[in-house]
């Protein structure tokens, strides 16, 4: 007989078959890979206007969309790109697929879903059971977790991730704040030091026990994310830069990709904490975050909790 | 006869007494106090339109500036506001009067030296001679170290620092970032995850081993902070919230004062770092910071690295 996880009690009014019916999706030993990015990632406007590179590393040829479509086939891949996030969809659509198209994609579809009654259309189901990856753009991550949660649409995302080698789920800025079980959707950076001044919600539960923040040198976020791995230190804080991603493979293993920085929180080793103790309003006091600066190629291992310089295939604990 | 520090080899050319004079100032157990403000404190003109309260903190009876007052004897306390790091001078001087005035204090004096030419006169350095605080004022660090660096006005402060007890040397913004001998001048926030887009250069050395910033979350410079700690992790980065200080006594103890937060960063315990192999504008990985939130109250040993819920006045390492 299946058992509470809380009190042990034995749970009698279901059977055991119903009780692991609705047990959590194990993503954990995801098949699939997800990429989380920070959005306004490379699209190659700077090679239209002739300008190759703006740092560097930041030239369209090594950029982030490329790695999307090595992972998944080269050129003849077919992507989806979902612009349920962004309240100018056609406009957002139109920029992947013609930035797809700069690397020599001609198999990118659209899905403009606007609401929840648009979501279980077969056709849309059809096309997310057949492409070889989908691309979450940027918006409101609300959005995407107020119209995609508990619908098919979303089953059928997630047992392709758990279940096929192969298969991507890429999101940039809103896209990919909403992959983690935990998702911060409000928290202006300039009070995020202030106890409940950062809004956090359920996520679309790609992965579990990380916060993903987007955006984050740009717009000043250490402290808002800080603030949640503060709330809750069994999650990893992964701050994604713009132009910036981190390719996460069996759930666990992550490499930075494209031109700037992810940096990673770790509130495992937190000893003293105000958080429980303060009214809302109040400064919030840490003692002992870990935090580390990953560049393209640099990895880490979200279950270890370790920085490696190189993600190598087979990474091992040093 | 004096030994060289590098090399251990007699220095031969110098009297003893000589070499002495050259060695820098010994600000480590200085017997005055040091009061490093992030910026915008509260000068109590939320006050004058009748909005007591920004936050549960953030007024004015509690603030920054009456720690100024009671930690120099009362309002009887003589200030000296020192502008020259402002291109408003009068202005900000004006601010400061008007401000110190509401606590009650009459005898405050403003200083508004412009240039080198104007700063060995007789008045300011009887005036610094005789206050017992100076303030120095927000606006540009590097007026502060071109102007003062290598004078006697300077010498008079510095001495007066290291040997008297009840004087106090409050700066603000710019005013605090120049106290250390490692001083950030410019760094665009946005490109600070780069190499070589965080300025650095020498400060008025009030305080060794520290790298001080300001406006820290309302300005997004976690990264900047982060890498010039990178650079030299022998210095601990000390990010000072706006209306928030750092109250710093035996050159070693800080006591966190204040409404918002001071974030330190510790590069002490760095493994893997990229900036000594790569090249300008290429971002920076680091493994390792171990980060610090501290509230109003919360202390932190600068030499024996620990952070402390509550500074003790004979606080030691717990």
């Amino acid at each position: 007989m299946p058992k509470c996880d809380s009190c042990a009690f034995t749970i009698t009014g279901l059977p055991a078959a119903s009780a692991e019916a609705v047990s959590p999706p194990a993503v954990e030993n995801a098949k699939g890979k997800l990429l989380a990015i920070g959005g306004a990632e490379d699209k190659g406007t700077d090679l239209e206007k002739g300008e190759i590179h703006r740092n560097n590393l930041n030239f369209f040829g090594l950029g982030i969309l490329r790695r999307i479509v090595e992972e998944t086939g080269g050129p003849s891949t077919r992507i989806e790109v979902i612009t349920t996030a962004s309240i100018i969809p056609h406009e957002v659509g139109d920029n992947y697929l013609n930035a797809f198209g700069k690397i020599g994609c001609t198999d990118i579809g659209t899905i403009h879903i606007r609401n929840r009654a648009e979501v279980d259309n077969e056709e849309y189901l059809d096309r997310i059971s057949n492409c070889n990856a989908i691309m979450f753009s940027g918006g409101n991550q609300l959005r995407l977790t107020s119209i995609y949660g508990g619908t098919r649409f979303l089953e059928i995302i997630l047992k392709r991730y758990r279940e096929e080698h192969g298969f991507l789920i890429a999101g940039t800025s809103a896209g990919a704040m909403a992959m983690s079980n935990t998702m911060i959707y409000e928290g202006n950076a300039t009070r995020a030091h202030l106890k409940g001044e950062v809004k956090i919600t359920t996520g679309l539960g790609l992965i579990n026990d990380v916060i993903i923040d987007s955006h984050f040198e740009k717009r000043g976020r250490f402290g808002r994310l800080a603030q949640a791995i503060a709330c809750n230190p069994s999650c990893i804080g992964i701050g994604l830069g713009e132009d910036t991603g981190m390719l996460i493979t069996e759930g666990n293993k992550m490499e930075a990709i494209g031109s700037g920085l992810v940096i990673i929180i770790d509130g495992h080793d937190i000893r003293h904490s105000n958080i429980a103790d303060i009214p809302d309003g109040n400064p919030i006091s840490i003692e002992n975050l870990k935090v580390h600066f990953c560049e393209k190629g640099n990895g880490y291992l979200l279950k270890e909790r370790v920085f490696m310089q190189e993600l190598k295939e087979n990474a091992v604990v040093k």
